[in-house]
């Protein structure tokens, strides 16, 4: 599909790209570069690429694609560093979490002649590093693609094509609603399960008692949301701020209504909203981006 | 271990219990009552018990063990019912998720010479009815039983040694420690997930978009939390509502200092607490009560 594709960092998304590209025979070579020389090597020890430089220069030279798959936060800089080595007719795209921020600090240092198609595959574990990906990680999930409108079409196709290839169902937006819509789905739910195990621990530290080893249903999910790389979800926060404060408005003034249910006892309300949640989820099992079985499938034996 | 245990309401929890007591042969009789004929059908089809009958009293008759497995709203009205039918020296349990009101609202109903030992398995599912049990669900889980301090030590033991046969992990607790304990790790996450799952129904309502479809990690997770049982849930925010109203105060504290580090760009802040967080992940999956498997072991292919 491509002659070589270049990834820019190496984590849990660049290396589930590198799996996914080589086992479905998407690219002839793929260069691999990232920041700190131990990451580098373990990439190499796992055999996840075909050239391996620090200098990301380097590894873009003659791609056909290159995906940066660095926290949101460092994209500027590298793009900054890669453009003029960049190949006319090459696809930059990227894997970042927020997508106007990325358009606006990248969006300056792209050549002309170079298409440019910011992306964001909704996969993820809670766990990074070269050694976390798995060429499965995209398969059955929505790859959101947010090209400007002036992008060419057969660009597009091109990459839409690649991520189909990797098993994903692809969707093109617009940068804002992207934004606004993952602010809510996926951002507001981060900052609400770190807060509450935060406020877990605090509580644990105050009462001097043992509060966590009782971790049930509920607060265990949320740890595990809340176990997602600190610097990734800082830079979410950092770089969607505008779309998180507007959707955290909305979910405020919700619980707000919900504590007063509570605070009154007013059960009929409390059973309406509960019953109308429980129907929302069978949505999303049947849409196929779920699973139903019980427990998350944990084992009990 | 028991003659005759009598289980007064069967969906997961008393099935599961039936299913345990039978696989690990801890009574020579199980007795089922429950409200509806059709769920006493379907326990009686699927052989969880010994005895089914409609009248929770003749249940109860001549049973060393009886476990209520209702909802904690309606726990008051089956112990005035079954009172005059215990046997003296029977014990008397439940397996509510709020401990204080049910000791409020049954203990009037207690006569005496029963040893009423209320209880609280940390263990469930997002399923409900009788056929969602099954005899694994107690395994290295917690179970916190909540006595008086003037209940028989004899007693106690012995229903700890029951729940210890199903592969519980038995505590010994105070009432309104149990309350406080579970309204920040349980009902406060489950009042939050229940609120964003509806406050992103509301947007995809109000904005006609599509929001839901491209559910990603979080959300996703919060939709498993509010797909839990309307009335059972109902019952236990009206019924520990002081806790959980104190517990929401402090996430609402905490979460306000957040919003602000957003709002301000304090990146430092927020890496800093998602750090934390990280790390208590860490010591819940140490404790065993949670698997280190990425993306809770769904299935990516
Ligand atoms: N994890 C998810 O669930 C998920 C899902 C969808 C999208 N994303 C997006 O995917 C991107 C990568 O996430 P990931 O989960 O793969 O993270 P990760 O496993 O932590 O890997 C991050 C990679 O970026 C490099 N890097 C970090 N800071 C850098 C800097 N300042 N300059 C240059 N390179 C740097 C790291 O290299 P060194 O080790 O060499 O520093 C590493 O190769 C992020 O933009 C994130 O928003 C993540
Ligand atoms: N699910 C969990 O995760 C979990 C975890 C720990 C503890 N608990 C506690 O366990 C108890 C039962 O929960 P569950 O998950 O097993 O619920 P469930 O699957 O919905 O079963 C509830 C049972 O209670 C009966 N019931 C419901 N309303 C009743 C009423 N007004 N009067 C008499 N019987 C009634 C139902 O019988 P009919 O069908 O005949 O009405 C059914 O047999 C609750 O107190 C809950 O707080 C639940």
């Amino acid at each position: 599909m491509f002659q070589k594709i270049a990834l820019i960092g190496i984590g849990l998304i660049g290396s589930s790209i590198a799996h996914a590209v080589r086992r479905n025979g998407l690219a002839q070579t793929i260069a691999i570069s990232t920041r700190k020389p131990e990451t580098l090597a373990e990439a190499e020890a796992l055999g996840l690429g075909d050239i391996y430089t620090l200098d990301p220069a380097e590894a873009v030279r003659d791609a056909d694609l290159v995906i940066l798959c660095v926290p949101v936060g460092a994209i500027g800089a590298v793009v900054e560093a890669i453009g003029p080595a960049l190949k006319p007719g090459a696809i930059l795209s990227d894997v970042g979490s927020v997508k106007r921020h990325v358009i606006r600090v990248c969006g300056p240092h792209v050549p002309a002649g170079v298409h440019f198609i910011p992306g964001h595959p909704l996969a993820g574990t809670e766990h990074s590093g070269p050694a976390s990906g798995f060429a499965e990680l995209f398969a059955n999930r929505w790859c959101v693609l947010t090209p400007e409108p002036d992008v060419d079409r057969d660009a597009i196709a091109r990459l839409s094509a690649f991520w189909a290839a990797m098993g994903s169902n692809v969707e093109v937006m617009e940068a804002d609603h992207h934004d606004m819509v993952l602010a809510i789905t996926s951002h507001v739910p981060h900052l609400v399960a770190y807060n509450i195990v935060g406020t877990v621990a605090d509580l644990e530290a105050d009462t001097q008692s043992e509060v966590i080893k009782f971790s049930a249903s509920g607060f265990r999910d949320f740890t595990r949301i809340a176990a997602s790389d600190p610097v990734m979800w800082r830079d979410v926060f950092l770089t969607n701020r505008e779309a998180v404060l507007e959707m955290l408005g909305r979910f405020l003034e919700d619980l707000s209504r919900l504590q007063r249910a509570v605070r009154v006892g007013d059960g009929p309300a409390l059973e309406a909203l509960f019953t109308r949640t429980r129907a929302i989820r069978r949505s999303i099992i049947d849409a196929g981006q779920e699973t139903s079985v019980p427990d998350f499938g944990r084992p009990h034996e």
